[in-house]
C-alpha cells in the first residue's frame, strides 16, 4: 500500500515542460509519459509498451502519435495501439492505459488512483503562477526523500532560521510563536506567524530594497497532499495593511510549492515564487530564482540526509514535538485520513476505470 | 533455483582470453578462475581458495600451479592443493573443484552442472569463427540485464528498423513477415526473414560495396541456451543462390552470439560476425567492429533499461505477443524445459561428481 | 542481534581527532557526535536530536553546548535540552543519550552497552603510543568489510608473504611455525613467531638501519574485541635479548590495531606503529607512515574483497583451517563467548540506564 493518498491530484509537470515531444516522469510510483498534441491538449500514458514493456519515454512522435522505440507498436492519444510491425491486424487489447490531466495555473496536474473519480472541483488553485499582476519563478528539485519529510519541512518554517541563515532565516523566525487552524471539512492547514519588528533577510532585502527592519508576515496555506502555499507579507515596521482599500504600501510573494512523491523515497520538490513588484525587473527575477533555488538545495541536503536517517532507524523512533509543530501534525493527521479513504474507496470495489493502471 | 538451465555448455571466453595468466569470470554464478597451462590446455577451477575464500583470480601462476594470494595455499590444474604456509602435511580434504572445458571453434567451454554428465556432443557448432576461409571481428558487452531479455531481443530482429536505424536497420526488416521452425528433438529455433527488395543498410553498403537496393535474407539458427546463429545472406536484388554450385554472388555473413549468463541480473554478451569476403582487408575488419559494437552497444542500452524496468514491476507484467514473438516465445519454452530437465537430473540425486561445486 | 560484543570498549578516535568541533562517527551501528569541552574533557553524545532527528553532527556548538542545526533544538553536554525554538518550557523528556567515554593512551574509549556497566579497569592499554620513549606514526583507514575479516587477517601475519611482499613480507613469514596461547580468564590470545635467520623487509631496512639479515619476532597479543598489539622486535641475526639489563642491541616496533565495527558491514581500521628508535627522525617517520599505510590499503583492497564474497555465498562455506589459524580460531571462539556474555547480560533485564541507547 502506498504511503501517499490515492484518488487525488498531484502536480506532473510545469505547463512549460510539456511540449510536442515525449516527457517521461514517475509519478506515485507509475512511470508516466507525456506529451502535448499538435491541438495543445495534454497527454499522460502509462510509460510502457503493451509489447516488451519498453518505456515509451525512450520513443518519439510521429504527428501525435507514440511510436515506441523498440519494436515500433504504435499508440494514439487515448492509448489505443494503432500500428504493430509486421501484420496488418491490431490485436483489440492492445492498449496502454491513459491517465486524467489538467492544465490549471500553468501546472499539470494527474489525477493519482481511480480515474473515473477525476473531479475537476478538488484541484487547489494558485492563481497568482499565471497571471499578469504578478511576475513568478521557478524551478523543481529532485529529493530523495520521502514525501512526508518535504511536508514536516515546509509546515514549519522555524528551520529557516538555523538551516536558511543569511538567506532567508533571521533569529526572529525561530523565536516567533505560531496560530494554527485546522478546515477539516475542506482539508486545509492553516498556520501563522506574524513578526511585528524583524530583520530584513537578503531575500527580501534585495528584492524590495527595504532598508531596515520590517513587519513580516508568514501564513501558510497547506492543501494535502500536494499543494502549499506561503503567503509572505514584507512591509516596513509598522505597516499595516489597511482597513479599506489595496494593501499597497506592501510587498507580497507568493511562495508556492507542489509535494509530488515519485516513490516511496523520492519526491518532486516543485517550488516557485510569484510577487506582485519589480514585475519587469529581470535582475530581481534572476537574484530571486537564484537565492529560493539555493534555499531549496538547503533543505534537499538536509532532507535527503534524514531519509537515510529513517530508513536506517532500528526501531521505530519516537519524536518529540512541540507547539512549532502543531502545523505539521495536523497535516500529518489530514494525509492520514487521506491515506485511508483512498484505501476504503479501493476497497469498496469500484469496478476498473478504462484509464487506470492495472 | 536459478533461471537457466543446468548441465548444458556456456561460453566462458574466447580462445585468446585464455592465456598463461589467471583470468576470472563469473558463469552461471559461479565464480571461477581459468588458465592455460604450459602444455596449452584450458583449466577452469572455482575461483576460492579453500582456506579463506579469497579469490584465486587475484593470485598468480607459479608454473601451471595457483599460488593463492592471501596466504599462499598452492593448487595443480586438477584442484589438489600441493602447498600450504608453514607445514609439511596438506589436509586431504584441500581440493578445490573444477570445471569441465573444451576449446572449440576459439570458443572456451564449459559445462554447467553436474559435471560427470559433461557430453562433447552437445556442443553446438560455429564453424566460420575458426576458418581460413572466414575472418572474424568480436568483442563482448557486459549487460546488466538477465540474460532472457538478449534472447528476446535477438529473436525478434524486428528491433533493427527502430533501435539500430542507421546501422543495420532499414524500414523492410519490421515491414517483412517471418517463418518460425522449432526442432523440438534437437532444441533449435529457427526464425527466416527473407527481403526481397530491400534498402542496404550502412552496415552492408560500406563493407560489401553493394551500391542500390538488395536482397537480404536473415536466417537465425538457436541453440538454446547459448548460442545463436545469424546466417545473414545479402546480394544485389534478384540475385538468388544458383541451383547447383556456390553462391559466388552473394556476400555470406555469420553473426554469432554467445548469450552467458553472469549472475540473474547479469549477462555476457559475447557478439562475432565472420565474413566470406574482403578477408584480409583491414579496413573492413575495423569497420564492421566498430559498427556492430555501436549496435550491441545500443541494444545494453535498452535491455539494462528494460531490467530495470522488470525488476521494479510491482506485479508480473502481462506482455503482449503478436506474430513476430513466434520465434521468442519458441525459445522460451524451450528453455523452460531445459531449466525443468536440468531441475529433474539434480532431483534425482545423481552423486555428486569430484568436480562439481558444492 | 549485533555480531559485536555489547558491554565492552571499543575505540571511536584518536584524541588528536576530538576538538572543539562536532566530531560524527558510527560506532558498533550507534551513530554517536563527539566533542571536547572547552575545559578538554571529551563527551559523546546520541547523534540525534530528539525532536525530529536530525544529525547532530551536521550542527555546531555554542559555548559548550550543542545547536541542532535544523531547528535550533540546544543540549548541553549531558544531553539535556536547554533551549528549543519558540517557548520557554522545555519538555522533560527532551534529553539525548549520552555513553561513557574515556581518554587513556591517546585512544578515546566508548563503552558500547549498558552504560551503567562501563568499568574502567578493563581499557586495554597501549602505553607506548603515549610516550616519550617511543615515537608513533598513526592513521585510520574505513574498510567496507564486516569486523571478523580483520581479526582474521591481523592473526594470521603468513599472509604478510603474499599480501604485502616487497613492504613488510618475505618467505620466511609463511615459512615459520607459530607457538599459540590462549589466557581464557583474561581474554587475550598469544601467537608468536620467532625467526631467527630471516630477510630483513624494506619497512625495516629503511627504519633501522640494518644491513643484511635478521632476528625478526612477531609477538601479537590480541584483547578481544578492540586491540591488537604487535610486539615487534628486530634484530641482527643471533642478537638475543640479554639475560639482564635492557635489551637497547635491537630494535623495537609497537604495531596497534583497534578493530572497531562501524556497521555489520563496515569497519574503522585504526593502525599505530610505535617505534623506541629514532624518536625524532621526521624521515624515518614519513616513511613508516607511508609504508604502513601501503600496507593496510593492501589489506583494506583484500578485505574488501572478502567482504563480497562471504556476503554473496549461497550457502554457508565451509572453510579449511590448518596450524597458522590456532590464533584467528582462538580469538573467534573469545569473540563468540564475549557476545553470548553481552546477550546473557542483556537478557537478565538490566534496568535501562540513563545513558543507553533506546
Amino acid at each position: 500500500m502506498p504511503s501517499w493518498p490515492m484518488n487525488q491530484w498531484y502536480v506532473a509537470a510545469y505547463s512549460s515542460e510539456i511540449t510536442h515531444e515525449l516527457f517521461g516522469r514517475t509519478i506515485c510510483d507509475e512511470p508516466l509519459v507525456f506529451y502535448r498534441t499538435s491541438e495543445g491538449e495534454v497527454v499522460a500514458l502509462a510509460d510502457r509498451c503493451v509489447h516488451r514493456r519498453y518505456p515509451l519515454s525512450r520513443s518519439h512522435l510521429v504527428d501525435d502519435q507514440v511510436v515506441c522505440g523498440y519494436h515500433g507498436f504504435t499508440y494514439d492519444q487515448r492509448g489505443a495501439c494503432v500500428a504493430a510491425p509486421a501484420q496488418k491486424r491490431i490485436p483489440r487489447t492492445a492498449r496502454i492505459p491513459t491517465w486524467e490531466v489538467r492544465e490549471v495555473d500553468s501546472l499539470i496536474w494527474v489525477w493519482i488512483g481511480d480515474q473515473e473519480r477525476a473531479d475537476d472541483a478538488l484541484i487547489p488553485r494558485a492563481p497568482w503562477l499565471d497571471h499578469p499582476d504578478h511576475t513568478t519563478v521557478r524551478g523543481m528539485e529532485p529529493l530523495k526523500a520521502r514525501y512526508q519529510l518535504l511536508v514536516d519541512n515546509l509546515l514549519d518554517l522555524s528551520h529557516e532560521t538555523y538551516l536558511h541563515g543569511g538567506y532567508i532565516g533571521t533569529p526572529e523566525v525561530a523565536e516567533t510563536p505560531i496560530t494554527t487552524e485546522v478546515d477539516d471539512e475542506a482539508d486545509v492547514v492553516y498556520v501563522s506567524r506574524h513578526m511585528d519588528d524583524a530583520a530584513c533577510p537578503p531575500f527580501y532585502a534585495k528584492s524590495t530594497g527595504i532598508q531596515g527592519r520590517i513587519t513580516r508576515w508568514q501564513d501558510i496555506e497547506y492543501h494535502p497532499p500536494c499543494l502549499y502555499l506561503l503567503h509572505s507579507r514584507i512591509a516596513p515596521v509598522g505597516v499595516l495593511p489597511p482597513a479599506e482599500g489595496p494593501d499597497d504600501q506592501a510587498f507580497h510573494v507568493e511562495v508556492v510549492y507542489a509535494i509530488t512523491p515519485e516513490t516511496e523515497h523520492s519526491t518532486h520538490d516543485f517550488w516557485m515564487v510569484a510577487r506582485d513588484f519589480a514585475l519587469d525587473d529581470e535582475e530581481v527575477s534572476a537574484f530571486l530564482a537564484e537565492n529560493n533555488r539555493t534555499v531549496v538545495l538547503q533543505d534537499v541536503e538536509a532532507l535527503d540526509v534524514l531519509e537515510v536517517v529513517v530508513e536506517g532507524e532500528k526501531d521505530r523512533y519516537q519524536e518529540l514535538s512541540i507547539n512549532i509543530d502543531a502545523g505539521g501534525l495536523a497535516a500529518r493527521r489530514i494525509l492520514e485520513r487521506q491515506v485511508e479513504a483512498g484505501r476504503a474507496e479501493a476497497a469498496a470495489g469500484t469496478p476498473a476505470p478504462a484509464g487506470a493502471s492495472t
